[in-house]
C-alpha cells in the first residue's frame, strides 16, 4: 500500500455489524446468540481480507453495542460477550498471521441511548479488566469525544497516558449540539492540541489521520467535496506546524516541568519510590506546616495567551 | 452506632482535602509533594478517627483531583501519584486494623473541569488498573450520574455487574441545568429503579442511604430542612415497596431471561464456555442462514407501561 | 369528523417543505425566491385540502427553517420571509373562508443547527413582531422543549401565559441524549404536569393531543405500536385524574395565592394599577425598612412531597 | 470621564438587586410587594447616582428574576411586575434628564434555574410585549450565549436583526460545561466573529467591551490579573483586525450578496414589495417547475477555510 512518492494509504479492515436489522440489538452484545455467532462469522471473513489485502489495522466500531432501557438489559452478560467476541477475533487473527493493532473506536450514544465504548477511559477499563490490552488501542474520534463531554485532546491524552494512543477519526462536532455531525475539521485550536497529543506520543505507528467526515447537507456540490477535504487537510497541516512550534518554543512544556518539580526530588521522589509511608508523611508535614504560601499559580490565561502567540506568529 | 431501636448510624469518615486554598490544584493529584504530603497526614488522621470511632466506611471526595486545563498537567504523573496516595491509606488503615470499606465516589466535573473520578466505569478501571479494587467500592451519587450523562440507575448497575457496589448519596438534580444542585429526591421513577439495583444487589453491606442534599436556597425556613427530609425519606420508602412489587411481580424479570434464553444452549452455551471457536461459529451461522426473522422486539414501551402500572397500584 | 361516538379526530392541515432537496436551505427562508414561490404553492393546495376536508388547525413545521452557518447567513432577510410566507398564508386561508387556527411548532435544533422557532418565547416574539399573534397559536412539542433546555411545563406555561396556547405534540425526550427521540410519553411526571396546564387554560378548543411518536427501532413487532399507544394513551388518562385531582385538592394553588397576597392590597395593589411612582416606592420602602424577615420560604420540597402524594393516592 | 488620551470610561450603572436575602424570589419578579418597592427604591438611588456621574449606560441584570419550580409561580404576574419595573425607572431616569440607553443582558440560567432573560430572542419579545423596546437594548455576555445552547455571534446578530445591539460583557465559557465560568476570553474564532458583528453593526454607540471575567481560581498570583487582562485585550486586538479584514477582503460578504440575490428582482422583488400574493406565486411556481438544479451550495466548508485563511494570514 505504497507507491513510490513514499505516501501510504491507512489500510484498515472493519465489518459493518450494526445497519443491518439483524444488529438492532447490538452483534457481540445482542441477547441473541445467533446474532451474535453472525457477527463472528462476518468479523472472521472481514479478517481474512484485511489479511490478505496487508491491513495493518483492524477496528471494532461498536455502533449498537448498548442499550436502549436497563429494563431489559443483562449488562454483566453483554459485556461479557463482547470481550469473548473480541478474544475470538484476536485468536483467528493472530492464528493466521495478522501482526497490525485491533481498535476500539469510544463513542458514548448513537445509535444506542448508551453505548458500551463510552469514552477512552471505559474502554481501556474495559480492555484492561477482560485482558484484551495487549492487542488493542484506541481510534479517537473528535466528534465522539465532545458527545461525551470531553475535549478532543483529553481523549487522546488519557489513551496516550495509558500507552493505547492508535489512530485518529479527524473531524469536528459542534459543541452546541447533542449529536455526531461528523464535519470536517476547520477549528485550528482543536486539531493544533490533537497534533501535540500525537507529537508527544511519538507519531503514528499503524495508525494515522483518517477523515471520518462528511461535508454538510446544505453543501451538495460535487466540488464541496475537494473544498471540504482541503478545508480539513489545511487545518491539519497547519497544526502539525503548530503543534511543532509549540514543542520547539518550549514554553509551555517548561512550565510543565517546573509545575512537578518537586516530585524529582526529597518527599516527592520518596513517594515515587515508595519509600515514604503515611506516617513518613505526616512526620513531614507536621515539620513543614501551612504550606500554601509556596503554591505556584497554574497561569492558565498566560498559557492560553502564549498558545495564541504561537498559532498567530507561523 | 446501634442503639435499641436496632437502627444504625451510616457512619463513615472522609477529609475534607479540597476547600483550603493549598488543595486549588489538588491533593493527591497536586503538582506540589508538599501538598500531597499534607493530604496523606489529614487522611491518616481522618482514618485514626475512623477507626478509633467504629465506622465502617472511608470515603474519598475528589473534589478537586482533576484539572482545569490541560496544558498545564501531567496526568500521567497524576493519576499514578492519586493511586499511591491511596494505597498508602489502605497500608495504613489495615495496619491499625480498619476492615470496613474504602469508598470512591464518581463525579465528572465541579469543582474542576475535569475531575479524574469521572463516572463509575471510569473509577473501576482506575482501581483495576492500580491493584486497589478489593478494597474499594464506590458511593453513588444520582446527581453526579445525570452530570455524566448517565442515568442514576446506570451508575448504579455498573457498580453492581463490575461487584463495586458499595453506598448511595441519595440526592436528585435537575436534568435541565448543568451544575451539582444536590435536591432532595422526590422523582419516583429514579429511587425506585435505584432501588431495585440495590435488591438485586443484595442490598447494602457497609454502606447505606446518605441524603447528600440540602433544601434549595427558597427554601429557607427551620421547618423546610425537615420537610425535604420528609420528602425524600418517604419517595425512598414508596420506592422501595415499588422496588419489591417488580420484583414480586416478575414480569420485567421473565422478560429479560426469556430475552437472553438463547445463551444457556446450544451455541450460545458453547461461547460462553469458550468451546466455540471464530470457526464453529461461521459454520453455524452458515448452516443456520439469516437469523432477522427470529429475533424478539425489545418492547420497551410495554416495559415502561409495566412499571407504571406497578408504581401506581400499590 | 365526529361520528356517533362523539369523539372527534384531530383535524389539521400541513405541508411538508422540508425534505425534499429544493427545501435544503429552507422553504420560507431559503435565499432563493423560487424555492418560497414553490413553498407558497404547495402550502395554498394544503390550504385547499385542509379547508375542504373541515380542518380546524393549519401547522407550519419549520424543519429547515434555520441556518447552519451564520457565515452564509441574512438573518434579518430569511426572518422578514418567514413572515411573509405565513402573513400570505393567512390572508389567502381567510379569504376561501378558513376560520381555524393557525400554528407553529417551536423546536430549537434539527434539522438545521439553528432553528429560529427555537422555543415558546421565541416564536411569540416573533408572531408578535410581524403581527401574527391573532392568527396563530402554539403547538407544543415535549420534546422539543427539553431540546429547548426547558421542562414542557415551562413551555405550555410560556404559552397560556401569553394567551396563545393551542395544541400538544405527546411524545418524550430522554433528558440524557441531545436529538429528538420522539418516544411515546410514559413518565407520568411530565404529562400530570401538561395537563395541568392544560385544565389551567380551560382545556382544548380547536387542539388536542397528536402523538409525534414513534416506537424505538427496537420495538419492531407489530403489536408494539398497539402495546405503545396504549402505554402513551394510559399515561395521558391517569395524568388528566392526576392534574384534575390537583384542582380538587386545591393545596397547591392556595399556596400560590398565599404567596402572592401582597398584590391584591396596598402598596402591591398601587404598583399594578400603575397609580404608584418610582418615588413612591422609595417612600414606601424607607418607611417599612428591612423586609427580609417578613419573606415566606419557597417550600419547593414540600410541594414536591404534596404531588408525590396527590399522585400517589388515586 | 475622557481624559486627555482620548480614551474613555464605559460607564454604567446598575443596583444589585439579586444577593442579599430580600431577592430570594426575585426583585422586580419577587411575590412580595414590599421586595419589589425595596428594590424599586434601590433602583431610583442607582440612577440618581448614573445621571449624576455622566454614565450612559443603565444595566438590569436579573440574577434571580426567574423561578425555581413552576408548582409556585405565577409566570404572568412575575412577568407583568418586571415590566412595571422598568417602566417605572425609565419614567424616573428620562423625567430627571438622563439621555442614555437602558440594557438588559440575556441569561438563561443561574442563579435560578430558569431566568426570564433567558436570550436575545426572549428578552427582545419581553421588550416589545411591554413597550419598552425604545428605551432598551441588549448587554451580550458571551458565556450567558453558550449557556443558552446559542453561539456568542448568534446573540449579536439576533440583537444587531432587531436594531438592538448595545454593548458587551466580553468573557467565554468552557463548551463542555455548563455553569457560567467566566472566564478571560482567548479563543479568537468566538472574538473574531463577535468583532465582526460589532463591526457591521456600525460600531458601538454608547455601549462597548467590558470584561466581565475573572482569573480561575489556579490562577490565584497577583500578576495573573495582569496576564489575564492582557490575554483577553490581545485576543479582541487581534480579532479586530481579523474582522476588519474580513470585510476588507469581502469574498465572505459577496458570497452571501450572491446566495440571497434572487430577492432583488422578479418574484422575490414582487414577494418582497407585498405585490405578489399566494396565487401569484403559485402561479409562477408553477410555470418555473422543479427548481432543485437551480439551487447554489452553502460552501460552509469552504467559507470556514476562508476564515482559517484571513485569520492566518494577517
Amino acid at each position: 500500500m505504497q507507491d513510490k512518492t513514499g505516501k501510504k494509504l491507512l489500510w484498515w479492515g472493519t465489518a459493518k455489524c450494526f445497519d443491518h436489522p439483524r444488529f438492532v440489538h447490538g452483534a457481540g452484545t445482542s441477547p441473541s446468540a445467533d446474532v451474535f455467532a453472525f457477527a463472528a462469522a462476518q468479523i472472521k471473513n472481514a479478517i481474512d481480507a484485511t489479511v490478505k489485502l496487508g491491513g495493518q489495522g483492524y477496528v471494532f466500531w461498536g455502533s449498537r453495542e448498548g442499550y436502549e432501557t436497563l429494563l431489559y438489559t443483562n449488562m454483566g452478560l453483554e459485556l461479557d460477550n463482547m470481550a469473548r467476541l473480541m478474544h475470538l477475533a484476536v485468536d483467528y487473527a493472530r492464528c493466521i498471521g495478522y501482526t497490525g493493532d485491533f481498535y476500539v473506536e469510544p463513542k458514548p450514544k448513537e445509535q444506542t441511548k448508551h453505548q458500551y465504548d463510552f469514552d477512552s477511559a471505559t474502554v481501556i477499563g474495559f480492555l484492561n479488566k477482560y485482558d484484551l490490552a495487549k492487542d488493542f488501542k484506541l481510534n479517537i474520534e473528535a466528534n465522539h469525544a465532545t458527545l461525551a463531554q470531553h475535549t478532543f485532546q483529553h481523549e487522546l491524552r488519557v489513551a496516550r497516558t495509558n500507552g493505547m494512543f492508535g489512530s485518529i477519526d479527524a473531524n469536528q462536532g459542534d459543541p452546541l449540539l447533542g449529536w455526531d455531525t461528523d464535519q470536517f475539521p476547520t477549528n485550528v485550536y482543536d486539531t493544533a492540541l490533537c497534533m501535540y497529543e500525537v507529537l508527544k506520543a511519538g507519531g503514528f505507528t499503524n495508525g494515522g489521520l483518517n477523515f471520518n467526515a462528511k461535508a454538510r447537507r446544505g453543501s451538495f456540490q460535487l466540488d464541496d467535496i475537494f473544498l471540504s477535504y482541503i478545508a480539513g487537510m489545511d487545518a491539519f497541516a497547519l497544526d502539525l506546524r503548530i503543534a511543532d512550534k509549540m514543542i520547539q518554543d518550549g514554553r509551555i512544556d517548561q512550565f510543565v516541568a517546573d509545575r512537578y518539580a518537586s516530585w524529582n526530588t526529597g518527599i516527592g521522589a520518596d513517594i515515587i519510590s515508595g519509600k515514604a509511608t503515611m506516617a513518613d508523611s505526616e512526620k513531614y508535614a507536621l515539620e513543614k506546616g501551612e504550606v500554601t504560601a509556596s503554591l505556584s499559580s497554574g497561569r492558565q490565561e498566560m498559557l492560553e495567551s502564549i498558545m495564541n502567540d504561537i498559532m498567530f506568529s507561523l
